[in-house]
Parts: structure tokens; C-alpha cells; sequence
């Protein structure tokens, strides 16, 4: 299945690139290199590289929910760098405690630049997304860096629940949906609702708006979930089975887990051994993770969290060509081969 | 030289330690667990541990500036909640990036709890401060956050600044000024102007107290960078010459450096030079040091810092009590034998 990218990426990107440049520049020199190099705009040199930077899903989000708010989009702009800078923050901080020495295709910024460089230039961006906000006068710009605060707060929170899932083998379920709500549902609450909240709406709009981006969130991951197992390489840039190599207990391994009975027990021997996998084994334990239950199930979630995204979206009264673009930007996040 | 313990120290604590617990609390059990650890509350295992948690000089002062501003200590509460949480992030982090395995005679956090505990908590912490802050209604919190979130940004260029000096031979007194204004300063001038925010203070009441904080922890650091050479180890917990041990470019070695000569050469030979030096190196470097007027600058440097804090208060209209307790705070922050 090909998707088309919808016109709200490209706007959005129009919109939020020169913007994200400008704020990225406030930085001093040395973390702006590792930020700007985080980003796809320059090699580990400094210099300028061709590239689109990525989608901006997240700003292109914060710019629809001003409209949606019947603000111009460009409202929402405070709220489109400030996730974005949110989003880096924590990708530049995972990627080190994570050890993932690569990201689409190049080399992560710590393995660069050093942990302290990953360390510091992620602390900067925090710290910045909440200037980018309150330097909106008024209540607008201090009701969003005070959601913005909470949605930091589960950030965090689900990242340090991913940590220490890794060495618990009775993770339940409802555990690992929490984890991962924090860890992408909260971002994308916040993206979906702070440029409405610059632009003065309601709370229930604005709740509306929240409750969309964190379904979506939640959809999202959990389609990543069946990629990171059954997923196409060239849809993903991630091998097959990838996720059960590296033992991962996404929500499709903890659903087998949970199912019980002697395929439960062969998988939980498995998460546990040592050392590297045959392919024969990952075949094998792929199998057994379906034959549980675990690709259903999961595949029935996330059209579940799909249809309540689409649901809060519909339940508030916004203009109707911001429902049909948000509409359009949630099958774009999660219409991914599966 | 004995110093007294101000009143103003001792009314912190009693005010700011409840405050602190309560809002360490709403942290994830995990991060929860790191802080109280990292703060001197519980030990590795959780268990609560005997013990005072530090002098407090931040939160006090914080308390002192609304006080300062005419207002009731209590309305600073915030403030100093928020900067003594801000200075936690930022120990977790540097302990970690300066590879530091002990502090005040425990284990770092990192050591115990793993880098992903410290950069994970460090992040919770810095998100809290400015959520503490936020939920001050109306615009004395805003102003307050916004004043923070430049502060952490200083601090944050400060330690980036401190670990690119390491591999420089160059790096120049006004340099080294400046990055130890972000790494001491910056905080401080927060922790003396904060309350003063909250309290609705006019901006030159404000910067006055910021001016303060900012010469103040200038002074405090040079004072500290000449017991880490000269000190007595009884008074700053530390063995004599350890930062020559440490090859740390800490002011004195670089006044001694910018000097020239053979003194100079000599020195950066010492600096670039790798393995463990023997006492008799580090005492005739020290030797050296003095005698490039590295210890008699560093300490007339010091004296102009701590009168131009004293002056800073001054030249502000404030209660007399309210002054007469932040000069004693300055006095008992300087008055350290050196």
C-alpha cells in the first residue's frame, strides 16, 4: 500500500523548518553542532547535508490544532518547534541509554559527539521547548508549557518503565500500554492540542484535540510493534523479527506472555537466554508469538485505538477542513504495510 | 576559621525539606528512588538514612529574596523548591559526563543506579522545577520560569564550555571567568532573585539580587578553585592539589598559563602529559603556579567578586533585615579557609 503524504506535512515543514533553524541557533556552538547534526542538516563536521530533515509529524500537528482552534496555523508555531525540540530532546537522550548507535541510517549523535555531548544538547532542548512557549505572552503561552510539563513527565516516566520492563518477566499488558503512552501517546498529545491551546480554545476542544493525539500515539506504537516482528525492510528500514533479536517485550511477546500454557514458557526461556539468536529460533518463536494470540490481538488494538482517535476528533466541534486534515494525517501515521 | 551557621540557613531547611519531599514524591517510584538516594534521604536499597541533606544554600536564599521583596518567606517556597531542584539536575548529569564516582562521601547516583538512572532523573528534575514554578498562577510564575529556563540555559553552555576546555592548551582567563559565571553563577543569581519574582518585585529589586547571586557564585567558585590546589583537606573534604592531579584548568592555572615564560611552558607541558604525577610534581607545579601569580590574582579576584556582590546588594532598596542576612549568607558561602 502507498500512502500519500498528506498536504499538512508539507505546510507544516514550510512552516516549522526555518522556524526550528532559528531556535536551534540560540544554542551555543557546540550543542547547536550536535543538534543540528542530530537533525540531518550537517555531517559531523558541521557541514551542511542535503536531506528533508523528516516528516515533522509532531509540528505538523501543533500547526493543524491552531486551525482547528480557528487560529492561522501559524499560531501554533511555538507549540510545532517546542514538540519537535521535546521529540529530539528525547531521542538524543534514549539513543544513549538505549545504546542504539544508529537512526535512520547514520550514526547517532553520542557515538559522535560523545555521551556528554547527547547529554547536554538533549538537556538544552528541554529546557528550550519550555522558553519557545512562554515567550507567548500571557495565559496562552503558560497553560502550554504547563501541558507541555506533564506530557515531559510521562515522556520520562514511560522511558524509565521501558528500562526496567527489560529485566522483569511479568510484564502484564495493561504495563506495557501504559509504557508506551508515555512514551509516544504523551508527545503527541502535546502535539496535537498546544497549538490550540496558543490559540485560546476551549478546554474541552483542547481535551478533544489531546485525546485524538494520544490514541494516535498509542496506535502508532503498536503498529511499530508488528513491524518490529512481521514487518517489510523496506517499509521499515528495520530487518524482519528485528525486535524479537534484540528480546524486546513489545505488546505482541507480552500478549503470548500473558496467554500462559507451554508456548508462554517456551517464549519466557527464551527472552531470558543469553547470546545470539539462530534465525531458525526467531522463525520459530515468531510463530509461537502468533499462534499465542499476539499478532491478532494486537492488530485488533490498534484499530481500536485508531477508531477512538478518530472518535475524540469527531466529538468536538472544530472547522471541517482541520477535522478532515488531522482525519488524513492519522491514516498517514499509521497506514504502514503490516 | 570557624564560620556560624546563619539563622537564615537553618529557617530553609525547616521551610524548603517538607516542600522538597513533597514534590520529589510525584516522581515515578524508580526516578523517586535516585533522587532521595542522590539527595542523601535513602540509601541504595531505599531504606531512609540519618542525616541532615546538605546545607541548603540555594533554597535559602531563595527564601531570603522574598523576604527581600517585603513578602513572607513562604512565598519564595517555589523558588527555592525549583533551584535546588535544578542544581540535583544538574549534579546527576556532570557526575555522570565528569565520570565523578564519589560525592560527599557516597557513591554517585550514575555508579549505583546506572546512567540511565542519572540522565532520567536529572531530565524529571529539570521538567519539575519549571512546573513548580508554573503552577504559581498568573504572571509572577511565568516571569519566574522564564528567568529559570535562561538560567539552566547558561548552566547548561557552562559544563559544555568546562569539558571543551579540557582538550584546548589555550583557553583564556576571561574564558574560564565566563564558563564558571555558567556553571556557579547562573543558578545562584536564580536562587537570589527568584523569590523576589514570586514576591511581584520591581525588575531593579530583581536584577540587584540577581547580581548578587551571579557575583557570589563567581566568588564562591574561585574560592574553590584555589582550596582545590592550596586547601586544607579537614575543611573541603578534599586532598590537597587535587585539582593539579586532576590536571583540571581551573583559574589559577590558567592565570599562571597566560602569564608566558618558561613557568607557562613548563605547566602546559604538565597539563598535556598523561599517567598519575607523583606528589613531588604536584607540589612543584603548585609551586609554580603561585609564583606566575596564578593564587594571589585568583584571591584579589575573589575579594573584587565578593565586594561587588556586597555592593550589588547595596545599591537595592530592600528591608534592612532582609540585607543584613543575605550579606551573612554571602560571608558564610566565601568564608571557607583558604
Amino acid at each position: 500500500m502507498t500512502t500519500t503524504v498528506p498536504e499538512a506535512i508539507e505546510r507544516g515543514r514550510a512552516l516549522a523548518v526555518p522556524a526550528l533553524r532559528a531556535t536551534v541557533d540560540r544554542l551555543h556552538p557546540r550543542l547547536r553542532h550536535v543538534v543540528a547534526y542530530h537533525r540531518g542538516w550537517v555531517d559531523a563536521a558541521g557541514e551542511p547535508v542535503p536531506g528533508n530533515g523528516g516528516k515533522l509529524v509532531r509540528p505538523a500537528l501543533a500547526l493543524l490544532s491552531a486551525e482547528a482552534a480557528g487560529a492561522p496555523a501559524e499560531v501554533g508555531l511555538p507549540a510545532a518547534v517546542a514538540v519537535e525540540l521535546v521529540h529530539d530532546f528525547s531521542l538524543l537522550h534514549d539513543d544513549l541509554m538505549d545504546g542504539d548507535r544508529e537512526r535512520r541510517h547514520r550514526a547517532t549523535a553520542w557515538t559522535v559527539f560523545g555521551a556528554d555531548g547527547a547529554i547536554l544538547a538533549g538537556d538544552a532542548l528541554l529546557g528550550l521547548a519550555t522558553q519557545v512557549l512562554l515567550e507567548v505572552e500571557g495565559e496562552p503561552g503558560r497553560r502550554a508549557a504547563v501541558i507541555l510539563g506533564a506530557g515531559v513527565q510521562d515522556l520520562v516516566r514511560g522511558q524509565a518503565e521501558d528500562l526496567l520492563f527489560e529485566s522483569r518477566s511479568d510484564v502484564s499488558v495493561a504495563e506495557t500500554l501504559h509504557m508506551e503512552d508515555g512514551k509516544t501517546g504523551a508527545l503527541l498529545a502535546c502535539s496535537a492540542s498546544l497549538g490550540a491551546v496558543l490559540a485560546g480554545a476551549p478546554d474541552e476542544v483542547v481535551d478533544g484535540l489531546a485525546e485524538y493525539g494520544s490514541r494516535l500515539g498509542t496506535a502508532f506504537q503498536l503498529i511499530d510493534d508488528l513491524l518490529g516482528i512481521w514487518g517489510d525492510p523496506a517499509v521499515t528500514g528495520k530487518p524482519v523479527l528485528n525486535d524479537l533479536r534484540s528480546r524486546k517485550k513489545s505488546v505482541p511477546v507480552v500478549v503470548a506472555l500473558e496467554a500462559g500454557g507451554d508456548d508462554a514458557d517456551e517464549l519466557r526461556a527464551f527472552l531470558t537466554e543469553e547470546g545470539e539468536a539462530s534465525e531458525d529460533d526467531l522463525h520459530r518463536i515468531a510463530a509461537l508469538v502468533e499462534r499465542a494470540g499476539g499478532r491478532d490481538w494486537t492488530t485488533a488494538e490498534a484499530d481500536r485505538q485508531l477508531k477512538a482517535c478518530e472518535n475524540a476528533l469527531r466529538s468536538i466541534s472544530i472547522p471541517a477542513s482541520a477535522e478532515a486534515e488531522l482525519l488524513a494525517m492519522a491514516r498517514f501515521v499509521t497506514e504502514r504495510d503490516r
